[in-house]
């Protein structure tokens, strides 16, 4: 194997990013290399590209970035039993202690010293990614290849989703990125029975144009004035916020996945307190429910999620697809760091 | 108004029944007057029409039986607010008594001092039945009204299938009667990725006899070897309930809603203890939480339930309808007691 | 039975009230008539003393407040069967609707129509009151009768405390009125291993006063750093409920219960979002799994209480009793609209 | 330190044990060496004195058993960072594989693949014992060192009771062993209201001898003709959970840990089906939520487990304490393997 892999890196604290050579990962005992064949791309990745006010405070450079990805095993360390040479893999980046008190009582998705590889260490913008053995998952065979590098934001969606009853339920989904797109695709697999998209695309019952349409009459109206059991908030804009809180029924649930970008006037009398409301912060994805409850999923065919993958493209063109989700025209863009046409 | 009407009657304290004129019921203050549409047949009534040992320990003839139909609003009493002249509905026909320990704390469906309509007291295999105001179900019009009458035994599964996960879950439904059937259906709807039907008929992923295949192994071998995670007991079935406890994997979850007609034996050390399984005794249907449901998951078009429906006929062939259920050739049958031309 | 009866009454839309002669309540065939033993007084009371903002919106002159009470059954409607005269009772002053999708659903307490007696109609501040049979609750005998006219707050108590897991929980108690202090009591009782008490008196193991005292850094101190798992929020105090919320661990829950006087703002992001948190709005009482709870908590000599109950008085001295709430030299203040003598 | 030390062993398959020299455990990277202060004796260790046919099935001799101690940290192996030496300390005895379904879902405690140290490895009764550090939980200075060693069974008794809402909840618990006993200890501090023990000894409200008294009866009158809301099964006697079930609640909890010696016959209709009821299969203690929840218990003081301990023995006096134990004179026996004056 070469020393020295192609990946993209973010080389010191400014924006932009460079593609270019850097060493190939060494493992550890406990370590698994994988050949990346695909690496999607998150909004996170365009917050490190564009070097805003979290990414300063965050990350450290020189950085690969890359935390959604899948590829083939090429090294395992020593003491690794549960992958070998050739399996086809994802991960879950984001890197749990295993020893503070959320870790040890089920609840490791929110560490108190979790460490997410691709924004604290090196990620997988790059023709091999080094994971710990514990964070490997295995794809099923019945699974779409296509799917394969998108589990992590599509585990997301379905962690927000599955937090609470869903089946026989209404539902509003606020936001309509990638992780958005994938709630109304899980919620409706899952027996939600009227789906609201409080935005644009896919196929939601009903599609709501918080600007243009008047979204509070029309979802009282569609729900005989009762409002919407769940809120699936994936935006974080405040004023799309404070609108779910509006349309969610006496008694609903309220699951918070977008993140606002700073505090926020809320009505809790109103909104949440004589509602009676349920308001859970979602963080990641459950280790490992979430992802058994994916393949579940998937592997029945039971989630069309296609048509949220937008554009193709090698590693090399890592810029352009930063412009086209700087843009608006791109959702969800698929790397190739070791060529394309390897697909 | 006639003063009477055709109805079926249990005469008396021995098999049989006939259907002849009674009496036209008098509604009181909070009642409602149905003419019924529709009424089917439910396995309870062919125990009250065999008279067997449940039946001889419960009924107190002379009795109308009948407790699943749908019909339109005749007459209501003058304290009734939520319905009126015309309404098409359904009913729950568990009266719960509204003040035992039970009631009160949102498990009327458990009271202590339940009454049925169509068991205790005069029911709907008859031109009309009287209701309590509160437990009409007033019919949406989005549903299609060939299921309205079904809603009870469509209410059990619905009941039996959402009383814990199903979404991304492996789900065994143990017995192919009706309520079997309607919980394959809801079970899909709501997101289960496999079902396995012990039994026959319908559109499970997969059908395994009992007595001609080996289900642990095949259960196994599609589960990777860890067991299904829930298992739906319909069948009452000694035999098939232990299979059913075998199958279930460590930790999952076991629904009872089939009535063993005598006390059984069961392994608990392993099929219950070791395993940390969770049983859930099931009975009726959540008063009115499933009725909800149902209405959300038939309006939305998500559950495909004619299949089950057999056979359609006058209520004066009531006794041929005994006959086609005992000879297993039918399995839900719709009575029309107004003519089945009026359907 | 005397035509009229004493009581304190707001006569017009404007502060203040008088106590003075108004008719003895007309009891309907559902209803019950209790004569007043104690009533006690809560803020909402002041509230309307005040006629302050929203009194204004809310309530109607001439009112009887009051919705704090017990007393003995002088007489009963004719369908009322579960209550007899000579019973000794208190009742959820909210009435629900009993037909709206919260009350079908089990979720009565936040009831799309509910109307609450001494707010919306005729209260306990007089020497009858007319209830429904419907949300009467009898009082076991083993309970001390002192504490039989404070079950509203201690309801909105036991409801906060217990809406999640709170044995071997470490708990802050935010806000130190009547209720916040009867939680301290229900989460030690109920196994709660550390309470937090942010503001003054009774016996939580921590009195912090966020004005003197740097809460959060004691907090963090006093857990490993981790934060509480629970936090019940009583105060309304947009600057507490954000204190709380720092003081919340990553996964954990958060009741609140105060109602802040206008829209405040929050930091979703850092105390919801990433945190995991579970925030829940909570409003009235369960009905009536919180009056059983209570009862039973009660009966087994689990709660003392005592030192919430500053003030007994003639319910003549009204107008006394709202100047001590006002000063803050009272907490719980007891009425005797028959004479304190016969306490 | 020296090679060899004093252990209990069972040499070969037959009744009894050894008490004699074997060599001091070899620790790897992951693992931790514990020098014994305390070690007690489960029902378990009496199974494999007796060699019944459980341990027949199970135990591969030489093994030296011991699942519940206490002792200090003397060495560590190069891995390990959580534990030091010195540390005062004890284990989960139930070593997870970590890779399967189970434990990747935050269900370890029912791993399918679980070794338990003392069972299929070598245990603690002996004066050093070898433990991997994922293992070990520190014992907070706050606890009485006399409850160090019975972690494992009191931990036990906290995973049953806490498996359900236990707070203003009447009990029965079934089995007057320390497991039971603790399990008395442990509702009452979490706020359950009555508790009836089905045996003997302790401070339950209520104390009934199913042999002499109508226990049925007895509760039923206590509860208001009701039932209790939970029971706690720890005696696996076929008769007493059969009456356990009996005097359940319509939709109460019973949650089973004692296992029953074979398969039983249970009325699953009239029992659980028609009741409600919800069955829970209990095994271990959750890995680690319940250590936390024990931790935080008798750190606070609530637990009075005291009476529970009968016997303070030298090691050398194992068959002895077997002895007492057989006899029923004993409840809860300390064993000390580097001396009993050492304490």
């Amino acid at each position: 194997m070469s020393e020295t892999m192609l990946a993209v890196v973010k080389p010191e604290a400014a924006p932009g990013a460079d593609v270019r050579q850097m060493p190939v990962p060494q493992i550890g005992p406990d370590d698994v290399l994988v050949k990346v064949k695909v690496a999607s791309v998150c909004g996170t990745d365009l917050h490190i590209y564009n070097w805003d006010q979290w990414a300063q405070s965050r990350v450290k450079p020189p950085l690969i970035p890359g935390h959604e990805f899948c590829g083939h095993v090429v090294a395992v360390g020593k003491n690794v039993t549960a992958v070998k040479e050739g399996d086809f893999v994802s991960a879950e980046m984001h890197v749990a202690c295993g020893k503070c008190y959320q870790c040890r009582t089920g609840e490791a998705h929110i560490c108190q010293h979790v460490k997410i590889i691709g924004v604290d260490s090196n990620g997988a913008f790059a023709e091999f990614v080094k994971i710990p053995e514990s964070n490997i998952w295995k794809i099923d065979p019945g699974i779409p290849p296509d799917y394969a590098s998108v589990l992590d934001p599509l585990g997301n969606a379905v962690h927000t989703t599955l937090a609470g009853e869903i089946a026989a339920k209404t539902v509003a989904v606020i936001g309509c990125g990638p992780i958005g797109l994938f709630c109304i695709a899980v919620a409706r697999a899952c027996g939600a029975s009227e789906v609201f998209e409080l935005a644009a695309q896919m196929k939601a019952d009903h599609v709501l144009n918080p600007v243009t349409d008047n979204v509070y009459e029309q979802v009282m109206a569609a729900t005989g004035g009762i409002g919407v059991d769940v809120i699936l908030e994936m935006s974080g804009h405040p004023d799309a916020i404070r609108l779910g809180f509006k349309i969610l029924r006496l008694g609903g649930r309220a699951s918070l996945l977008g993140i606002p970008s700073k505090p926020m006037e809320l009505n809790l009398a109103d909104d949440i307190i004589f509602k009676g409301a349920i308001v859970q912060g979602i963080n990641g994805r459950l280790m490992y429910q979430t992802w058994y409850q994916m393949n579940a999923l998937l592997k029945a065919g039971k989630l069309d999620i296609a048509p949220v993958i937008t554009d193709r493209m090698a590693m090399t063109d890592f810029s352009k697809g930063m412009d086209r989700l700087k843009s608006g025209e791109a959702s969800k863009i698929l790397l190739y760091p070791n060529g394309i046409e390897k697909n």
